[in-house]
Order: C-alpha cells, then sequence, then structure tokens
C-alpha cells in the first residue's frame, strides 16, 4: 500500500458489509454481515494443560500482580479485577443504582449524583425519581502523572447521560460526577498523559443544536459535536470546542501537546445511510496549547459558563486527518509517538506520527502527510493495544481476531519496502471491541498480557438463556505466538479496560473517621452539638427527625426509636469498628432503605416515616456470630386520625 | 455425649462468645468473639500445583458441568455461576434496579415488582418512587419433583422488604414477586420436594404486631412470627401459622410430610440481651397434611386474604424440639431421613429422624425424643452440605472451617458408642456462612464439589479498599480429605447457592415472541391495530403517545419521531432478529431510558417528555459493525409558553 495525498485508502464500505449499511429499512438485515464471523473458522484452542497450568494460574491465597479497572458498560458501574486471575474482585457502583451498598439512596452519593448535573437536568430529576437509575460506561482510565498511572484516581464516561465521573483510588469510591454542558452522549474519554492528568479529554459523540432548548429541532445542519476538556483536579469543565463531523474515540499525546479523536460521521449525517455514504471520514487533532492560549487571551463564546472555542475546519486549534471508512479506536503508542487510528469499515489502521503535528498546523505539510502507516490488517479493526516491544495487538471485530503486528514493519512498509507487518494472529471468541496490555496505555508498557474483551459468547458457556454474557479473554503474549489461556463470562458489558501494576495502587484498609465524604452529616452532626461515632440521639426539629447512632459488631447503639407518621427522618450511621473488612450495612425493613457502612465510616438517609407501625431495623452485611440479633425497631405512631 | 431428656445440651454460650453476648451497649465491642478466628491457624494452603491442574480446571472453550444458583445477598440479584470453573455466567435482577436490563424501569418488570404487593405497601411506593430500589436475597433454591431440581423455576427471598420471588429457568428472568402478608422479613425458604413444588415455605424472622397497622407500637408481648407457605405455581400464599419464638431457617422433607425451623429467639425478646439469654432455643416442626386438612375444613382465621393458623405451643400443627443455643441453619440430608439443626452458638448440631416425628406429634415421644445425633463439631457450626456417601459438612463460622463428618458414626455416638463422628476439617478463610454440595438438597447428591461461601475475605486478594469481597471456596470433597481448590472473591454477598446438574437446565437461546411477559404490550397493539415486530408507528391518544418500532442490526425501524413537551411517552420495541446472543438495548439519551429487547422479545417503557430538544437514541448492547450508527432521534416540541 503506497502513501496517497490527503485521500485516504480502503476497500469499498459497500463490498465490506455486503449491502447492510442501505439496511436503514431493517427488513432482512438479521443475515447482517456483522454476525459472518460466527460460522467456523474459530477452531483453534489452547491444548488444557497449557491453559490451566500456564501463568494465568494463581492458586488459593495467592496474590494477584495486577489491577484491573474494567468499564461495565450498560449497567454503569465499573468493575475491579485480580490479573492475571481474571477474577472480580470489587463493583464500584457509579452510574447505577446498588442495592447493596444505597448508592443513590445514601444523601452522601445523591449528592455526587446531583450536585455536578445541568439546571435543566436537576430540574428534570426533582421532577423524576431524583437521580438518574443507569448509565452507559464506556472507557474507565487512571490518572497519569509523567506518562504513566499514579494512582490518583479512576474516570469513566457515561455516554447514556452525558457524564464524566471521578473515582478516588485511595477508598475505591465514585468521589465527582459532571454532566458535561452543551455536548450530547459522551463517548471516547481519555485522560491527559503528560505532564500530569490534568485534563480529562471527552467526545461528545452526537451531534445536537447547542444549546438543545427545542429552538432548532429538525434541522441537523445546525447540529454540532462539541470536544470537552475536564480539570481532573476540580472536575469542572475547563473549555470546550465545536467541531465538525462527530466525535467517536480519543487519546492524547506523551508531550502534553495535541489531543486526537476519531469521527466516522464526517457527513454529518442523522441516518445509518447518511452517516455512511462517504467511504472517507478523519480524526481530528487539538493543539492543546493553541486552545489554552485563546481561552487565556479570553479569546472564546462562554456557553453554559463554559469557555467554547470554534475548532471547525480552518480553525487554528484543529487539523482534520483523513482516514478511511468510519475510524473508530485511537490508541497513543508506549513509544510516545505514534497514535494507531482504527479503521472499522476500512481493513486498515492509520498511524499518525506526533513529530509531524507541529509542521501540519503550521501548514508546512498536509494532514495526511502526518500518517506513517497504515498497515492492512484483516476486518473491522477496532482497537490497538501495545507491548513493550514495539508490537501492536488489534482487535478485527468482523473476522473474530486480533492481529498482531510491527509498528517499525508497518512503517518500512508504508514507505514502500516489501515487508508484511503482521507477525501474527489468534481467533477469540467472538467479536472483539476494546482490547488492552498490561501498562500498556502508559510509557510502562511491560508486554505481558492481552486482554480481548469480546462482545459475543455464543455457544462458548452453558446456556444461560437469550440473554448470554459477554467473553472477556486473557491472552498471554509473552511468546512469539499470542495464546489464549482464560474465557472469562462478564455481564453487560466488559465494554473497556486498564491493567495496571499492584504496586501502583495502594487504598486504604479502613476509613478516615474524617473522610470529606460525609462532610454534610458531620457538619451537621457539629451544629446538632453532636460527634460523629459518638453520637446516639434523636434530635427532633419540627417534624424532622435526626437520628444518629454507632455500630459495632454485633449492635447498634440504638436497640429502638420512635417517630411520628409522616416525620422526616435522617438516619446517620457511624461504624466505630476499625478492624479491616469489618463493614456494617443498615437496612429498614418495608421502608427499601439499606446502605453500607465500612470500618470508621458514617452514611445517612433521609426518609418520609409514611408507613405506621413496628419496623425493624438490621445489619445486613454479616459481621459477628450475633450478626442475626443486631438489628432494633423503629416504632412509627400512627398520625392522629 | 448421651441423650438427654428434652433439654438440649451445650456449652455456656457465654463462655463461647468471651461475654459478647452483654455488649448491647457497644463499647469494646470491636473485639468481638466472632472475630477471633481470623488470627493465625489458617495456614493450610493447598498446593499450587494441585489448585492449578486439579479437575476444577476449565479451559478455554470447556463447558462446566453444573450450574450454580447463587444469591447475591444485599446486591438483591440471582447470579448463574458455572461449576467448577467457578465463573459468574450471568446475573438475573430480581429485588435489584438493573442500568443495564432496565429492571425496575421497563413496564413489564414495574409489573412483576408491584403487582404482589400488599395495597399498604403499593400505596407507599406510589408516593415513594414506584418500586422497591433494593432487596436482601438470600436463598436460592430450584423446584423440585419427586425429591430432585426440575429444572422449571428458581425461587428466592428478600429479608428487607418481605418478600419472596420466583424466576423461569427456560428463559432465566423473575417474572412473579409477591410480598407476604402478616410477616415481617423473610428470610428461611426452601421449597417443597416430594411430590413437587408444590410449597414454598418462607420464615418471617422479626416478630411483629398482625397487623402491623401502629395500633401496637412497644408492646413486644404481642408481636408474632409468622410460617408462610406459598404456592410456588400460582405464587399465592397457601396457608400461615403463627408461632411461639420466632424463625431462622427452614427445609422440608423427602415425604412431604413435614417442614422444619429453627429459632433462635425462643425468649421473644427484642434487644441482643433478650434474644440471647435462653441457653436453650429450638427447631419447630409443622405437620403440613394436618395444616392442609385444617384449611380444608376452613378451621383457620383470614387475615389479609390468607387463611391463618395458630400453631403456637399446644397446638396440633406444630411441635418445638428444644435445641441448644440459638440454632440457624436447617438442612436435610439426601438420605431422605435425617435433618440436621446448626446449633450456631453450640458447638454441636442436633441431628432429627423424621421417621420419629409422628410419634412426637401423637404424643407417643417427647419431642427431643425425635433427635438421634449431636456431634459436637466445633465453633460456629451454621450450615451443612451432604455427599452421596452419608457425610456432611458443616461450616465453622468461629473457627473458620469445614467440619466433615459422618452420620452412620454420629448416630452410633449419640447411642453411646465410642466412635468419633468427625472425619476431617478444612481451613476456609475466613467465616463461612452457607455451603452447599452438588446436587446436595436432593436425593441424587453426587459428593464431587463443596462451596463454602466466606463472609470475610480480608487479606486474601490485593487490596480493594475498604470495602473487601466476599470469598467463595471450591472445594473438591472426592478424596477422603477435602481440598481448597478455588478462591473466588464476589461482591456483596455470596449468601446462599445451589448446584445443580447441567443437563437439568435447558433454557431457551431466543424468546418466544408470544412470551407472556409482553402481553399488555401486545395487548395494546391489539387494540392500535398493529402487530408487534411489524409495527413502526406513533399512535397519539390526547397527550398519551405509543411509539411501536422494531430493531434489526444494525436499525430501528425509525430513525426519528417527534413528541410534545409533557406527552406521556410510551415506547414499544421489538426485537426481530433471531440470532443466538444477538440482544439490542434501547437508550434514550438524557432521559434515563435504557433497557433490554433480547432476541425476538418486546420490552417497553413509559416516560413523560419533559424535556425539549434533540435527544438520540442508540442501541447500547454491541450488536453489529454499524452498532454506533444505530440509533435515531426524538424530538420533543417546547410546549407553547
Amino acid at each position: 500500500m503506497t502513501k496517497q495525498d490527503d485521500k485516504a485508502p480502503g476497500l469499498s464500505r459497500r463490498a465490506l458489509l455486503g449491502g447492510s449499511a442501505k439496511m436503514a429499512t431493517v427488513a432482512g438485515a438479521t443475515a447482517a454481515a456483522g454476525m459472518t464471523g460466527w460460522a467456523g473458522g474459530n477452531a483453534l484452542r489452547v491444548p488444557a494443560a497449557q491453559a490451566a497450568t500456564g501463568s494465568a494460574s494463581v492458586p488459593p491465597g495467592d496474590l494477584d500482580e495486577y489491577y484491573g479497572f474494567w468499564s461495565s458498560g450498560q449497567t454503569g458501574e465499573v468493575r475491579i479485577m485480580g490479573i492475571p486471575s481474571m477474577r472480580e474482585l470489587m463493583r464500584i457502583p457509579v452510574f447505577n443504582r446498588c442495592s447493596a451498598t444505597g448508592w443513590g439512596q445514601t444523601n452522601e452519593s445523591i449528592k455526587v449524583l446531583t450536585e455536578g448535573l445541568t439546571p435543566e437536568t436537576k430540574a428534570y430529576l426533582a421532577k423524576h425519581g431524583g437521580v438518574w437509575h443507569n448509565g452507559d460506561a464506556h472507557h474507565p482510565h487512571m490518572s497519569f502523572t509523567d506518562g504513566t498511572y499514579d494512582g490518583r484516581y479512576l474516570f469513566i464516561n457515561d455516554k447514556a447521560n452525558t457524564r464524566v465521573a471521578r473515582i478516588r483510588c485511595d477508598v475505591m469510591k465514585c468521589d465527582k460526577i459532571i454532566e458535561v454542558p452543551n455536548a450530547a452522549d459522551i463517548h471516547g474519554m481519555r485522560p491527559q498523559k503528560f505532564p500530569r492528568t490534568g485534563y480529562i479529554f471527552a467526545n461528545g459523540e452526537h451531534r445536537i443544536p447547542i444549546p438543545n432548548d427545542g429552538m432548532i429541532l429538525d434541522e441537523p445542519d445546525k447540529y454540532r459535536s462539541i470536544f470537552s476538556a475536564i480539570d481532573g483536579d476540580t472536575m469542572q469543565v475547563a473549555w470546550q470546542v465545536i467541531v465538525n463531523g462527530n466525535l467517536d474515540n480519543c487519546d492524547a499525546d506523551y508531550q502534553g501537546l495535541y489531543a486526537f479523536s476519531t469521527c466516522y460521521n464526517s457527513e454529518e449525517g442523522v441516518t445509518l445511510a447518511e452517516m455512511t455514504s462517504s467511504e472517507q471520514d478523519w480524526a481530528v487533532v487539538f493543539d492543546v496549547k493553541a486552545i489554552e492560549a485563546a481561552v487565556q487571551a479570553g479569546d472564546f463564546t462562554e456557553i453554559s459558563g463554559v469557555p467554547v472555542l470554534d475548532g471547525q475546519k480552518g480553525s487554528r486549534f484543529t487539523r482534520y486527518i483523513p482516514i478511511s471508512n468510519s475510524p473508530h479506536g485511537c490508541n497513543t503508542a508506549p513509544d510516545g509517538r505514534h497514535v494507531v487510528i482504527n479503521g472499522k469499515l476500512s481493513p486498515t489502521v492509520s498511524v499518525i506520527d506526533v513529530t509531524k503535528l507541529p509542521d501540519v498546523f503550521a501548514d508546512k505539510i498536509k494532514p495526511r502527510d502526518a500518517i506513517v502507516a497504515e498497515p492492512q490488517l484483516g476486518l473491522g479493526p477496532l482497537h490497538t493495544a501495545f507491548d513493550n516491544k514495539g508490537n501492536c495487538y488489534t482487535t478485527l471485530f468482523l473476522d473474530s481476531q486480533v492481529a498482531k503486528w510491527s509498528m517499525d514493519k508497518a512503517i518500512q512498509a508504508f514507505k514502500g519496502e516489501d515487508v508484511d507487518p503482521i507477525l501474527g494472529k489468534v481467533d477469540v471468541q467472538y467479536q472483539p471491541g476494546h482490547n488492552h496490555t498490561s501498562m500498556g496505555e502508559t510509557k510502562e508498557a511491560d508486554g505481558k498480557w492481552l486482554v480481548s474483551l469480546n462482545k459475543f459468547s455464543k455457544d462458548r458457556f452453558i446456556n444461560v438463556g437469550p440473554l448470554k454474557p459477554e467473553n472477556e479473554q486473557l491472552i498471554d503474549i509473552t511468546g512469539d505466538q499470542m495464546q489464549v489461556v482464560h474465557d472469562g463470562p462478564t455481564f453487560a458489558e466488559p465494554h473497556d479496560c486498564i491493567i495496571v501494576k499492584a504496586s501502583i495502587v495502594n487504598p486504604r484498609s479502613t476509613w478516615d473517621p474524617e473522610d470529606p465524604i460525609w462532610e454534610d452529616a458531620r457538619n451537621q452532626a457539629k451544629q446538632d452539638g453532636l460527634e460523629l461515632g459518638d453520637a446516639s440521639e434523636l434530635i427532633r426539629d419540627g417534624n424532622k427527625v435526626r437520628v444518629y447512632m454507632y455500630s459495632a459488631a454485633p449492635s447498634f447503639s440504638m436497640e429502638q426509636f420512635s417517630v411520628k407518621q409522616g416525620d422526616e427522618v435522617t438516619l446517620i450511621i457511624t461504624n466505630i469498628d476499625d478492624v479491616d473488612d469489618l463493614t456494617h450495612g443498615f437496612t429498614l425493613a418495608n421502608y427499601g432503605v439499606a446502605f453500607e457502612i465500612g470500618p470508621q465510616a458514617t452514611a445517612s438517609v433521609t426518609f418520609t416515616a409514611d408507613r405506621p407501625g413496628v419496623h425493624w431495623f438490621y445489619c445486613q452485611w454479616f459481621c459477628h456470630a450475633l450478626h442475626m440479633e443486631m438489628r432494633g425497631r423503629m416504632l412509627v405512631e400512627p398520625r392522629a386520625a
């Protein structure tokens, strides 16, 4: 394949998709080409002994070497995995409701879930349920310092309700969620790698009117996509850039100069037929320093309180690099120089050399001149991961394979040398999306493990009904050939993940009693003349009642309290146990109240005592031989008739 | 140990608990005796090679031999596991909210979650959130025919909101949930084993006034616990029996004659000190045939529409068998004859011989004469599982061990023979609650696998913060010595489980388009002159709008539709794809709407279109190479000012 002047090469999209791009009318689309990778062809199986005895085995009592931080897709939570055992170690509720922890019910979680939303969404939720009950989490990423993970925070996007969340790695709980104004449906999201995070770059995937207040409706030419830089320390939007086309995935460089996003809808269409009508789309490059200078100079429009710049074609803030056929994944290589743009409907990936970008922005060379390799890998290249030897691992969605290829050889081939950059392929089961290597999105990529997150499992596990699990497969990449060593079924869906050396992550085992998460409860206690962890009091304030108690296995400090029907009751519970793993819970029966109280933590819930009678509360987190006796009564006096 | 006349033996509770029973005032209780099993003593580790290469290994592409059906405790869902791989294959939302599937949001799930509730709870939820968002799921059990699993249904209790749910095993979805009237906080729950299920026996653990309407408050002597028999086919309460004391766990015999429940609060106390004041509690036995005859004869009081019998002491419906120190677990052995009552605060388990029960009910022998063995096993015996060789496996919560013992030898020892019934012990990590053997709660117990569900994991996995996972351990019981072959961390909490031969469970892979779950939607479509799966229509009916569409990868049949601000919109979507594993989803952005639509299924959601503007809907269940282009617009016209 030879370089072309500002036109991306690639096969015809129609040829690839067997006409399914035309299937907007649906009939017959069930035999869509996207599924043809399933039948046959996936015969490779690792010998049983190899699979069981390989380095992936973690015997009982041994510890994993890596943390995996996993998106759960539409389940809305973040999962912590152990690698290489592929065991799920923890769920962190983020965009979902959680029955066990009370996420979405405790006052502390409601604050996190609501305080960062736009005024319009706050008004909507005040009428409808108080919090969003769902989210569509895609891309979990850790904060960086100097090009590698620093163990401070995790960030993750919600496509469903246009949010970005932050998780504190010291306690593995979500502490901030913001809705990104002016954007619709945040998709691609990556942290700044250098000098530190810094920014979280976030893509508004879908084009909408700005503002989206109903004044503009079916006028798609007035819709726009917007790129956001969020300050990861304050969780405020620092600035936004309006672009042409739309925004899919993104990444950042290792120099702190540029960010990159893919666009699959350069057509700016609103139907499937329109969005897929062109054989060519692009990757857009953002000049971070130029944008910062403009914001600093006041050279922006403020919309919804955010500095917004125009980055449409012709702007000094952006350059649009033509890429074939709806590029999707966007992955900066640990060599600090190359960015792989994955073709999706083109069988190719396109490699940007960041050292050429100053000349692109200076208009000394054309945008396409930043492309230094474009290997043809197979059908449906979606995402690329990296090892520490200059090799790249690209998922092929339609082929149900991972292709291993050499960056150097791909660059040589692009220059016209007669070398094959492809070093091997391995079948995965089935239809892989994101993949990830151990430390592979940092400068400390170590080339040990590759995880392929496959969208279908089909016949790979005993049948669990019409809804099948996804399948995350662990692949040993230390040898010349990739070897699938573990099939991991998972509930919807292991959308994306990162794999982090265990030594980088150092959480606490018990809470700091002064943690800011329950600052409001602490302040209220002070106003009430009480100290959390010591107070066992019922404070009545008109029809508002605050009940302070503490817990220590196997008791709550109150064995009963009385309120009146209709009272607004706030329960504030502090777990004074300070033993590792000694979490208590508080469930108030037949009131729908239940929440977690970690060792040394405080949590609170407010509800209306509308149901008269005797209501037992109990600890639902098994804590002691007398756990079942750890309970008490709320007596609700009926309102006088 | 020798038989005693109607008084259960056992060590002093105080001696066992180091005084913690007195710790109602909490101070100092963090060093509670319940935790002392942690330090040291758990040194046994299975050699690495053994762990990795044993029969527990399931290489990529191989299938598990058993389904595990797992409670999730306070998470409120049911989990399907593969055994012996110990991989989680699926989550079934039941008492929780689910962001991915829309459980708690779709009209179909809201119907399941609300139609079986009491009028009082319906009234409460109409004011507060529409559905319960939480549950505390404990005991998952499959329906039986002739003493073994029949693959029709799973049942599970919710202690938090007094419910029992049913899951259809053909599709692995919950189809019925009822609130049990007159009861508080359903705990123990087991299906009738013979001749079939039949009844689901369910224990109201906590004593409350009946009715609990606030007329009786702090008068504990007027509180009662109630035992319920639910018809598993109709999911209606067939009858209830009021008892003395309280009700903890339960089980049923293999003859269809008796049910059994443990009681840890024979004191009928409401504080920890009161509930633990007596050294002796009991197991209560229910005479099912006598109860049925009384109900048939109209010899009952109807309360909340349910026939209620008085089973307090002196009743012909019950017998109370004295058992030491707060018995907890209740497990019928596959020999069809013996029922093990687990002592919790006594180091013993007590074995009831069901063949002696007719004489107990006929008052020919004393209740304690039904006890035929009472081996002393160790500290904190909670639950017992069985193999097919007459051996029993009892979890020891305080010792953090599983004790293997012989039923025959325990009976011999109880007769005074000089034999030790204990065959071995294995350390588990840490503090085990329920345990379960493969097919062990049926007459087809096969003695292959034992799972120990441990409440604490502490140092067993890399640290994930103050909230640690539980630890479910897989133990090979085919040899003379038990061998821990796998540590499985899990999110709160693997409360209980069953292990079922894979051949018994045969789910569908795609839905029957005529499934009753979306009967209401089908009927509405008929009224609208439409057919689900074929309709792509917007029907306006005043300010109510029904939008029918169908999906087939990669398109929805509508690429846009328009409504007016304030309309009540019902979306009814049918997935016409009929390929295995081709689930679609429907997310309506920034409206908090998201749900699953399985192959050939229909699902619907109703919401108020309060937010004007352009709102994209999209498929959130990865389905096709053009998945991201599978989207359309809802245009909401602003209400005239």
